[in-house]
C-alpha cells in the first residue's frame, strides 16, 4: 500500500514477541530478535514484514517472497525458502487474522464515520421517548425513533434509522443508512451500511383481481456477534420472527425472507437469497449467488457451493451443487457427462 | 412470539364475527360465543387462536394443532383434528390476509419510522418552491427538493430523497432512505427502504478508446397500488419511460433496467433482474433471482421460475424455467435426462 | 414522452449543423434547412425529430418511422423508407449518444437532487477539519468526516456520507445516500445513489468454535471517470487496495470483493459479483448476474455472458458462458446436446 492510511499501525513488534503469541514453531536459532514493521500479501511483503500461506494457489508465490516471516502449514515448511523465517502453525490464515488484530487493533469494528470523539452528535434526531445508556455513540443525522433502546458501547451512524421500538444491544457498530424497524439487535453485532432490517416481507394473496397485501406482524431477531454486510435486506416475519443466530456472518447484498430461521455460527456469502419460512441448522455454509427454496430446511453443517439453489431439504454434513443442489459428486458427474456428450459428436 | 409487539392488536374478536366476515362454513353449532385472540402460524397457534392450512407441506402440523379454528379449504376439512374447528374457505391464504387485516389493521402499510404524530419534521429539509398537501407526514431527516409534488395524507421516511421535480401521489408510503429522481409516482404506492428509483440507466456507447455515456432523459412512471421492496433500484427511461404498471408488486433487490414496462398486477420475486427496453404484459409472475434479456416481451399471465433466464420473447399464459427459459416440462425433462445419463455410466 | 420533463432541451437544431457534427453521409440535396426538435426512440419518432438504428430486432420499425432523418450504418440506408432522411455513420448508438448531449447537455452528469444554485448547504454536517475546494456543492444532509478532502467542481448528494480520510477528486457526482468510507476517489467520477465503498470485506478465519473476523486493512481506489450503479458494493481490500480502473464503467447491485483489481474500460453489468482477490483485466465485459470465483484472472478483453460462472483463469480476448464459463461455442453445443438428448426419449 502507498500513503494514505486509515488505521492506525502498532509497530514494530519484536518477532520473538509474535511467535509465542501465536504459539507458532520455528527452527532453533532462526528468531532472535528481528523486528516486524508490518503485515502483507505474500505477493508484496518486503523485508521486515510477515505474511502467510494459506491457499495452494499461491505457492509459487512462497518462493520468490521477500518477507522477513512467513506464516504456513507442515507441508510447506520445506518450500520456504533460504532466508525467510518459516514459522509453522495449524491454521495459517486464524493466526494472520490473530496476527493482524495486534497490528491493528483499530480494524476490528468498524470506525465511526465522522470521526467525532463519540458522544451524542447534536445533528442526531432523537425522540425524546428512546432509552440511551451511557457511552452510546450516534453521529450526524442519525434517527432515534419512539421508544427505542441502545446499550451502552454502541455506536449509530451517520444517516442510520433506527425505527420506533428497535432494541440495539451493547458494543454493536450500525452503520451509515441502515434502516431498522421491528428489530431486536443483541450485543456486539456488526450492521455495514445500507442493511435494512424489519420490513415487510412480500406477502401477497394474489387473485386474477389483483393482489391482497398480507399484514406482516413478526419481527427480526438479530443474535450477538452477528455480523451483516452492506445492503443486504432481511424482511421481518409474517406471522412469527425471521431469526439470524449468534455469531452468524453474512455478506453483502444477500435477501432473506420473511420466517427465516438462520442457525449460529452460519456463512452467507454475498447476493445469495434465502426464501421464507425456510430453516438453516448451525454452520450452514451458502456460496456467493446461491438460493434457497421456500419452506425448506438445511441440515447442520451442510455447505452449499456458489450458484446453486437448494430446492428441497438437505441433510446435515453433506456438500450440495448445481441446479436443483444435489450431492457434489453428483454435480460434477453431470457436467462431465455434458461435456463428453459434445465431445461425440 | 415472545414480548415486545410492534403493532397494536385489536382482540379478541367473536369467532362468530370471523365466519361471517370471511364468508366461511363450517359444521353446525361449531362455532358459539368462542372468543379468538390472536392469529397464529398452524405450528405455533394455541387454545384461544385461529390458524391456517395453505401450503399442504404442513399437513402434518395440522393434526397436532391446538388452535381453537382453523381456516382451510374443503378437502382439509376431514383432517382437521377433533375439537378444532374448521372453518372451509375457498382460498385459505387470501382468508387468513382478510383476517390479520382484522387484528393488526396498523399493519396493512409501513408504520412511521420515528413515531411522531405526524405532521413535517422540524428536521426536514424542504425546497420553498415544493407544494406539499394537506395531511402529509415528512419525517426527520427527509429532503423534500425544488419543485416537488407530495399529495395528501403520504408519508415520507426518515432521509428519505425526493429529488427536484418529482411527483409522488396521495396515501403513499415512502421508506426511509428512499432516493427519487425524474419518477413520478401515483397513488397507495408503497417503497420500502432503499429504493433507488430515476437514476441514469446503463446506457453507454463502447469503443476501444472508452466508452461515451449516452444521456438518460427518460422518467420512472409508478402507477397506483405499487409496492417496491427494499433496496430494489430502477432506472429510468433512456429515450422514453420506465413504466411499473397499476397493482404490481415487487420484492427486494430487484434490479429494473431503462425502459422497461411493466404492466398491471405483475409479481416479481427478490433478486430479479429486468434488462433494458423489455416489456412485461399484465400478470406476468417471475420467481426469484430469475432473469429477463434485454428488448424482450413476456406475455400476459407467463410465469417463470426461480433462477431461470427468459432470453427471447415468452408467449402469454405459460409457464418457463430454465437457462435459456423453456417450457417447464421440457426443463424437467432435460434436468432428468442429464440424471439419467451419469447413471449410465 | 408526455407532459413533464426533467430536462432543458437543448432545441431545435439545425439537421445541416447535425450532419456536420456527427461527419454524417446523406444522398445530396436531402438536407436543407430542416430542423429538428428532438431524438427520439425509432417507434415513437414524430416528423421534427430524429431517430437511430443500431439493434437489428428494430428493423421492422424503421418502415414504419415518422422521424425526419434516421442514423443509421450503411447496410440499412436502403431500408429507410421514402421521405425519411438516412443519415449514414459508422457507429449509429455512439452518434446517437453525441446528438443526445447536444439536445440534453444537463443530461451527462446527474443533477443535484435538492435543486439549489449549489454551494454548501446549512444542512450539512461538514467536520471542522474536513478539506473543500471551492465550487464544490454540498447538498442537505450529507456528512463530511473528519480529514476528508474534496476537489472542486464535485457534487455530494443529500444524505451522502464521506467518511473520515475519504479523498474525492474534481468534478466528481457522488450520489445520495452514497457511503464512502477508506476509499480514494479520483476526478469524474459518478457514484450512483446507494452506493457503498470501503465497509469490511467477507474475512473470517472459520472454525467448529466461531468464526474470528479478520482486520480489513486495505483501501478503495477508484480512478478517473469510473461510473457506478445504485446500491453497488465494494469492500475495501483485506490487505492490499480493491481496485476499480479508469474510466470502467459499473451498473447497478454489483458486489465487488475485497482485494479485487479492475483494469480500465471494463463494463460490468448489473448484479454481478465478483468475489475476492479476482483480477479483471483492461476491457473486460460481464453480462448481468454473472459470478466471477475468487483468486482467479480474467484475460483483457474477455468478454463473460449474462448468468455465467467464471471459476478458472480466462485467457484474453475470449467469449465465454455457462456454468463454469467455458468458450461460448462449446456451452451453445451443450446447451444443444441436452435438447437432443430430450427429444431422442
Amino acid at each position: 500500500m502507498t500513503e494514505l492510511h486509515f488505521f492506525e499501525k502498532n509497530a514494530p513488534i519484536l518477532l520473538s514477541e509474535i511467535v509465542e503469541t501465536l504459539g507458532a514453531h520455528c527452527a532453533e536459532g532462526a528468531v532472535n530478535d528481528q523486528m516486524i514493521s508490518d503485515i502483507a500479501p505474500i505477493s508484496e511483503a518486503q523485508s521486515g514484514q510477515i505474511t502467510f500461506l494459506d491457499n495452494p494457489k499461491y505457492v509459487e508465490d512462497l518462493a520468490q517472497t521477500s518477507a522477513t516471516a512467513v506464516l504456513c502449514s507442515k507441508r510447506y515448511v520445506t518450500k520456504v525458502p533460504e532466508g525467510v523465517i518459516a514459522l509453522e502453525v495449524k491454521n495459517p490464515y486464524q493466526a494472520f487474522a490473530q496476527l493482524s488484530s495486534l497490528f491493528y487493533p483499530q480494524a476490528m469494528a468498524p470506525l465511526p464515520f465522522f470521526g467525532d470523539e463519540g458522544g451524542i452528535s447534536q445533528a442526531a434526531h432523537i425522540h425524546p421517548t428512546a432509552c440511551i445508556e451511557e457511552g452510546v455513540t450516534i453521529e450526524p443525522g442519525a434517527s432515534i425513533g419512539a421508544g427505542v433502546e441502545i446499550g451502552s458501547g454502541s455506536v449509530i451512524g451517520v444517516n442510520a434509522v433506527i425505527g420506533q421500538g428497535v432494541r440495539v444491544g451493547r458494543s454493536c457498530h450500525i452503520g451509515a443508512n441502515v434502516v431498522l424497524q421491528h428489530s431486536l439487535v443483541g450485543d456486539y453485532v456488526i450492521l455495514h451500511p445500507g442493511v435494512c432490517s424489519g420490513q415487510d416481507g412480500f406477502g401477497f394473496a394474489m387473485s386474477p383481481m389483483g393482489h391482497s397485501k398480507v399484514p406482516q406482524i413478526g419481527r427480526v431477531i438479530i443474535q450477538d456477534h452477528v455480523e451483516i454486510g452492506a445492503n443486504t435486506t432481511i424482511d421481518r416475519g409474517a406471522n412469527k420472527d425471521t431469526v439470524i443466530g449468534e455469531g452468524t456472518k453474512i455478506d453483502n447484498q444477500v435477501q432473506i425472507g420473511h420466517n427465516v430461521e438462520i442457525g449460529r455460527h452460519c456463512v452467507i456469502v454475498s447476493q445469495v437469497g434465502i426464501s421464507g419460512s425456510s430453516v438453516l441448522e448451525d454452520f450452514v455454509a451458502i456460496g456467493g449467488q446461491a438460493g434457497v427454496a421456500g419452506h425448506i430446511r438445511i441440515g447442520m453443517g451442510a455447505q452449499i457451493a456458489a450458484v446453486s439453489v437448494a430446492k428441497d431439504d438437505l441433510p446435515a454434513g453433506g456438500r450440495y451443487g448445481g441446479v436443483p443442489a444435489k450431492p457434489v459428486r453428483q454435480w460434477f458427474r453431470e457436467m462431465a457427462a455434458l461435456k463428453k456428450l459434445t465431445e461425440k459428436e
